[in-house]
This record gives structure tokens, sequence and C-alpha cells, in this order.
């Protein structure tokens, strides 16, 4: 028995039945700007809830508040702001943290540990938590189940994101009932294999139990949210969290059944997709490239190597070039302590070759630079030594982002000036 | 005992007795550039000879042949080319790289196994071996023991280096005997720890057996060459090479004795003298960093927090905007995964507190700027576990470095047209 899974139009984490979701203004960055930086998730039903984090060992207060939330289960809602990591910042930085899960609990006259946090921005700055308290009473009353409060949530979490980033999923059941998944995410900078500066919130009516929902989560991000990569770092506060509340009314999903790899499918879909938009919207990015490895002996190999040519420096210049230049991929190859062997490295743009057993093939750079032109193609490395395989999903490096990077400094302390007038 | 050892003014590779230098051009890139781009070092002497190379994977030809070689003993020359890697060109590179031995064996009447030979520029096309063979007699007849000769030799390794760069010191011995060191050396791209596309050929006069010689050389590279940092990418042809020829008629350096430490202080000085030639001289380079992690509990903790962060793309871009951001460092600090605990982490900038217990401290953004807007400063991280030290060099990274990155393609097509005319 198989299901039919479909993405739903202009869905979002609102799709799923009985989810609210709304944004607000609190001028974390500075008060002239007038963007949402405040957002709530909320669940009319008691939920099952999973999460991942960064691997980073340095964790922001919110992902510390978090993951201890996440073990007491029945959480409701998720607080979460844009414009300030709530990073470094001790145990002032816990304390706020737990304040912003306080004042939503209070609302709904929940526990504070049914509460989960998460924040995205400047690291090493105090939050200005008495702005974010002052409306988060506002912020709880104006949620509401329509695709527009979708949109409002994935706008407020943005920081150097040029676009909103949602998507769902449903899974259509025997006798016309449906399992949804939405989600929302922002991205962009630090974007980089075992998470980055990334959020993903995701909602499902599905019935699930925990430890179900954890193991479909976990196994989900390894093959979408940990292989995508843009600048090779990760950052203090990445964070991925699904909640499911039963309103589908499935029957309870049981592990092995045909409903849970549907489900699993789903939400490797959903978390795919965001990963792609997460990586075509990279600061200043102007090429998507996935380095599929092939030929490994190991899994491990496969990895090694296709992280070795994702975050070389220089392979995402030459891109940046649009240059087929396979000298720089071989090179990065064999940067990978992988096992691999120069005499039988094959490698294609696109499925055209321009390197075959370690050298170059008859292929004019002309015909190949057809392929590095394009903003998004694949490139493809054969190690055949094996039959194990890997892909990342990578970008280019652009002088705007170095640009766009060395001059966000000035804008946060342009912020932080603002902040003390 | 200790002894004096003193930088020779305008010393090279030359400055050690009985040692030739010089250089040709064989328009080995292009025929209208008319810069040298072949050279060769000869001792007059028999010699013992160390070496190391990258340990990147994939080895260009002239990295395969020169491993072979050095078992030999007795080398007596180096030849060597720039605008060509002679890298992936399979069993034709070996026998290119072997002819470049060969003629110059020819005409010293010695064994193709007495000579070492280098390359370096780009990868995956073939060696133009016969303009290279044609000239090799012309140079081996016009080598000479001049400073210029040595600056020549040091001019035609360059690629993207932007300046030659060379050095020389020497060791007073009891009765007024010298044992003096030179060097040659390039770089300026791909300069990452375990060496890069980094070339540096060592003379000195010293009488020092082979294993002692080895030894001297790796423990040197250790404390230099590995520790500088520009792409964090390692090349395919990094070599460095020490001649010793015995024409300073010292008594054998004893392994362990008063003079083999001195030679080995010589040795480091030359080669940190190179290495911080290469990473100032990195391409596009605007700031020369120094990260110091101190306090570690390991070693290897102190070197994988160094390199963590010297790596860091979001660390480099913030350098580019004198931003002294210690919330990318810090989190730099917890991508590596070393042991830290991010309550005892301490920041400073040229010794200037910006970070105590993992948080900010009250030194203002104006006082740190100082430091940070200077092209030269030291990061110094204080783990506060243990007493283990590690010190990395390193650079920014600008949107030039970006650009030069992707348009360097488009220079190496337009030489491939101009060689196929």
């Amino acid at each position: 028995m198989s299901y039919l899974i479909s993405p739903i139009k202009n869905g979002g984490i609102t799709s799923p039945k009985k989810f609210l979701a709304g944004a607000i203004n609190c001028s974390i960055k500075s008060n002239n700007l007038k963007k949402d930086d405040l957002t709530l998730i909320h669940s009319l039903n008691p939920t099952t809830c999973s999460g991942t984090f960064t691997t980073n060992k340095i964790k922001a207060a919110p992902v510390k508040v978090s993951i201890s939330h996440l073990r007491g289960g029945d959480i409701r809602s998720i607080i979460a702001n844009s414009g300030n990591a709530n990073a470094c910042n001790g145990a002032k930085g816990i304390e706020d943290a737990r304040i912003m899960t306080q004042k939503v609990a209070k609302h709904f006259q929940l526990r504070r540990r049914q509460i989960l946090v998460a924040s995205t921005g400047i690291i090493g700055m105090p939050l200005p938590i008495e702005k974010i308290e002052d409306k988060i009473p506002t912020l709880c009353e104006k949620i509401s189940d329509t695709p527009g409060s979708s949109l409002d949530s994935a706008k407020a979490i943005m920081t150097s994101d040029t676009r909103p980033k949602q998507g769902a999923y449903e899974i259509k059941l025997k006798g016309g009932k449906k399992i949804k998944i939405g989600a929302i995410a922002k991205g962009a900078g630090m974007i980089c294999p075992n998470m980055a500066t990334m959020l993903c919130f995701i909602t499902t009516d599905a019935k699930i139990d925990r430890r179900l929902l954890q193991s479909a989560t976990t196994q989900a991000v390894r093959n979408t949210f940990n292989r995508i990569t843009i600048d090779g770092d990760t950052s203090t506060n990445d964070t991925v969290f699904v909640m499911a509340n039963g309103a589908a009314q499935n029957n309870t999903i049981k592990a092995g059944s045909p409903l849970d790899s549907a489900f699993r499918e789903a939400l490797t879909k959903i978390m795919d997709d965001m990963a792609r938009k997460i990586v075509s919207d990279g600061e200043k990015v102007t090429k998507f490239v996935e380095i599929e490895v092939r030929g490994a002996r190991t899994i491990s190999d496969a990895q090694k190597v296709a992280e070795s040519v994702a975050k070389s420096t220089l392979v995402k210049c030459s891109w940046n070039g649009s240059d087929p230049n396979w000298g720089r991929v071989i090179h990065a190859v064999g940067n990978s302590d992988a096992n691999i062997n120069e005499e039988l490295i094959d490698i294609y743009f696109d499925g055209i070759a321009a390197t075959h057993n370690g050298m170059a093939t008859k292929t004019s750079i002309q015909t190949l630079e057809k392929v590095t032109k394009k903003k998004h193609f694949t490139v493809t490395i054969d190690l055949n030594q094996g039959s194990r395989e890997h892909t990342i999903y990578t970008t280019d490096y652009s002088p705007e982002f170095i640009r766009y990077n060395a001059e966000e400094y000035a804008l946060a302390v342009q912020t932080k000036a603002n902040q003390n007038k």
C-alpha cells in the first residue's frame, strides 16, 4: 500500500489543522525598522514534538532552554525572534529566553516548559527583553490559521534572507482524510553541513508518538539540512522543530508501517524544499551547485569528498566566474582524507565528462562552460572504487558576499548606537 | 655554549658557499610574457638533501618524481618552473618531469636521480616540455653565485605573488667560520596548514648528515609553513627542499649538540620569514592576523581551535571590514571539535580583552577597532582549561580576492589560446 503525497499550493505552517501563527514588530534591531521580528506558532491541540539543534559547542540561550523544555512533552507554542541571537549572554541570556516562554505560557494558561523558543541575529548583545515582553500579549491575541499568518511568520524570522521560505505537503489517507505537513524556514548566512544559522519550524496534524517523530525528524534532517553548505560555518542558534498535534485523526502512525514511510517521505520532501530555498537564497549567491559523489568505498568517504569540494574557497570562487575548472575540483578531492585513487577519478558537469581517469577529457572548455554558466548545475565526482554515494548542495562565493559580510558589522554598530539612544 | 644567529642583508640562496642559481624565460604561460619562468639551483659540492611535500592525495608529477629521487642521495640541482603545475597529466606528466631532470643531469654529467624538480601553476594542462628542454642548456650555462642570481630565481617561481621572497641567516662558529642558510619561496594562493601551493628552496653550506637534516626540516616546517593559512586549501605541488653541501667546513653537526640546536633555530627562522612573507603577500590580502590559542588541555585542542578560527570564512570577512567581531570568533571556536567550555573563554585583540568568561567585556567597540583597523594584529583565545598553545598566521578575505580567483580562469583560457596559436 502506498500513499499519494502532493504539495499544497501556497501552503505553510497553518495548512495543518488546529495550528495558528502570526508575527509582530518589537523593534529588536532598531527603532527605525518596521519589519516584524517576533513570531508565535501555536497548536490548539496537545502535541508531540521533536527537535534537532546546532552541533556548535557554543549554544545560544534559547537552544539550551528549548532542549530542556522538549524533554517535558506536550509542547504547545514556539516563540521566535530575529535581530538578536541571544548567544554568549551568560545567565542573563538564559533568563531572557525563559521570560519569553513564560510570557507566552501565562497568556495561554500553560506551563513555561510547554513553550519552545528560538532566536537568530547578532551574537553577544543582550536581548532587548522588555520590548519583546511588551508585545507578546498582543501577538498571542492576533495569531490565526490563515495562509497570510504563515507568511507573516516566515517573514518575521528572516535576517539576511531576501525571500520568505514556506511550503506544505499533504498525504492522502483512505476515506478522504489527509495528513498535512507545513514549514517555514530562514537561512542565508552561515549555511553548512550539520545545520547552520538556520531555523525551520514544521507543523503537522499527524497523530504520531514522540519517539517515532524524533526518529523521522533526525533521519530527514540528516538527508536535507545537514547536506547544505554555503560558507562552511555552523551557528550557535540552528534549530529544527516539528510539532504534531493529531488533528488529522489518523490511526497513530506505527513504526515500519507504510504510513510511517509516507510520513518520512513527506517530512523529507518539505525539509528538502526548505534546504534548497535556503541555499538558493544564500547571502549574495549567484550559483546553486549540487555536488554528487559516487563510487566511494564507504559513505564516510563519499561525505568527506563532497564536503571538501563543497567547502573549498577556490572551487567556490571559480564557480562565481562560471569556470569549469576541474583542476580545482580534483585538488579539493585530494584534500579530503577519504580513500581515493587519482587515476580512477572521473568528473562530470551536468553529465558531460570533464575528467577521465584523473586527466582532462577532450571535451572543449566551451562545452563545459555552457553548463557552468547556468544558475543551477550538478558536478558529479565518480571515485570508481565502490558503490557509496553522497550529495551536497552548495553555492559560489561572490565578491558581493565578502563585501556584505565585511559591512554587516557597520550596520550592527549602527543598530547598537540606535538602541542606546 | 650558544651561537650567534643573524640575518644576512640582501641574502638568498647564493649566500651559502658553492651554490649557484639563475633563471630564464621559456614562455610557459604565453609567448607574450617575457618573465623568467624556469630556475635552476645548483651545488658545486656533493650534498645531503631533505624535503617535505603536500599532504594532498593528488600529487603533481614533479612531486612524485622528486620523492623518488630524494631517496637516492647526493642531490646536486633543483630545476623548477612556474606557469604550469604539471599535475593531473598522467604518464605524460611523469615523463615530462623526468625529462626536466634528465636534461639538467646531462649538462652536468650527473645521474637523473641527482636532480630534483618542482612546478607551480595551472592544473591539468600538459607541460610545454619542448620549450623547457630547449632552454635548459642555456640556463645551466648562465647560473652564478651572485646575489642577483638568487633574486632572479625567486622571481622565476612567482605565480600570483606580487613580490619575490628570499632571505638568509648565518651562524657564527668558533675561529671565524660561518654556516649560512638561504631561501627563496613562493606562495600567494591556496596557503593553508599542511603546506599549500607553496614552494620553498633552501640552501646551506652546513655539513650535516641526511637523517639529522630531515629531522630538522620536518620540525621547522611543522612550526612554520604548516601554521599558515590563507584560504583553507592545500595544493598538489607544495614542496620544501633543503640542500646542505658542507662547504662551510664545520665539524659534522651532531644530533642533540648545541650546534644542532642553533642550526634548527636558524632553519626555523628562515622558514618563519618565508611563511610570514607568503601570508602577507596572499592573493588580495589586506590583513595579517596571528591567531594565538592558549590554555588548551591538549596541543591537538589548541590546533583545532586555531584552525577553525583561522579558516572561518565569516571571521575572515569580518576582518576585511576591520570588525572586532568576537561573536564570529567564539562561534568559530565552537565549531571545532576541541574540548571547550563557553563560560571559560577569554578573547583579546592585541592584548585588549573583548570577551571574558564567554561574554562581552565593557571594552568599547571603538577601542577594539583601533586594533582591527591595523594591518597586522593578534587575536588571542584563552580557553582557560590547561597550558597548551598553538599559533597560526592567517589573513582576511577581500572582495578582490574572490574577483581575482573568479577571473583567473579567463586568463588561463587566454593563455591556452595563445599557446595553441
